[in-house]
């Protein structure tokens, strides 16, 4: 299986490190080829503008969605946008990696999906969901947050798929992945948690069976 | 009233920032004090690091948690995320304009709010929501999509509020606003919708309602 792995965090002693370092080694351990995008130490950029768009005439107005559509199909997207997708296109799974800030993702992985996820590349007119140019690929979210998991339950913080509807169903889902469900590391930030060991054995289950897992959204 | 509308769009000719004209035209034209925070023309910085907390002792772990606390709490906060804050305590109501990317925020705003919401400041413990320490202000959000309205309803794109779910429960709430219904310009990519005058209309309403307006998170 080809893995490409999406991590963002600004600390290398971090608990997600830690957890990246966990999935990295044991894929390899079991002859999976690994790739890692670590949005931090490559500086990604987060904003989508025109110096993304090398075919865009600067001075005429830009139009974000179909701009990266046309750059696209023209090869002009800038040259971190292009090695970004071609991991992707060549990963059989990808594995989004993050501390849970504001019930979402880090800024900076939004701005890799904001970026990456380009029209043409990722959807198009009525290539969206199952049609989606990339559909067949898996993905899930590894994920890390500091409270309990009773607070995430209705009617609190909401149950995780309710807070990671708009990444994935809306994205996710869209652009054609089989979603596998969030590994969710709970109670980080306690150092009496064992959140390290728990996560890890339930990364080192979810490697094992891969092929078995059933989707939240097919 | 006092109102901070924080906009992220990379584009001044775009329906965007022309509907962002309307609203603080529209503001000072009802004699309310206004201030603008543009993201992409401030070339806003995203990603939480070791440099927003100038009291943090490079070379030893970051916790952005509770590092942002106790920056705060030590006056250490780097200058943009102390203006930006400023301007947030001064408002009595926030208003986020954005063109809705992947279900979500452009990743320039997601990063002010990393940034700017930080522990102490927007929330501590047991200090969330009605008892978050900003508690009291109002805040809607101002999008646009390219679809019609009715691609947002249960089991297609998922409707607005819970597109916005993460958004408007995870993070305004959370911090003690008092959240009124989103305004959602659709079809926002037809010439032929009347997309600005429609939404220009209900952002007047709005103003002028403000006070009345049930907020869907209180």
């Amino acid at each position: 299986m080809k893995v490409l792995i999406v991590f963002a965090h600004p600390e290398k002693q971090s608990l997600n490190h830690s957890l990246l370092e966990v999935t990295t080694n044991y894929l390899k351990e079991k002859n999976h080829e690994v790739k890692v995008v670590d949005l931090y130490a490559e500086h990604w950029k987060a904003g989508i503008d025109q110096d993304d768009f090398l075919n865009h005439d600067r001075g005429t107005r830009l139009y974000a969605m179909r701009d990266s559509g046309s750059a696209f199909s023209a090869g002009m997207l800038s040259e971190d946008i292009k090695e970004a997708q071609a991991k992707l296109e060549w990963a059989d799974l990808i594995i989004f990696q993050f501390p849970m800030w504001w019930y979402s993702m880090p800024a900076l992985m939004k701005g890799w999906i904001d970026r990456v996820l380009t029209q043409n590349f990722a959807y198009a007119g009525g290539k969206e969901f199952k049609n989606a140019p990339l559909a067949g690929r898996k993905a899930f979210i590894i994920s890390t947050v500091g409270v309990t998991e009773d607070y995430y339950t209705k009617g609190k913080l909401g149950e995780i798929d309710e807070v990671f509807f708009p990444i994935q169903h809306g994205t996710f889902s869209y652009a054609g992945f089989k979603v596998l469900p969030a590994i969710i590391g709970y109670n980080a930030d306690s150092r009496k948690s064992n959140c390290f060991e728990i996560t890890s054995k339930i990364i080192k289950e979810r490697i094992d069976n891969i092929d078995n897992v059933k989707p939240i959204y097919d």
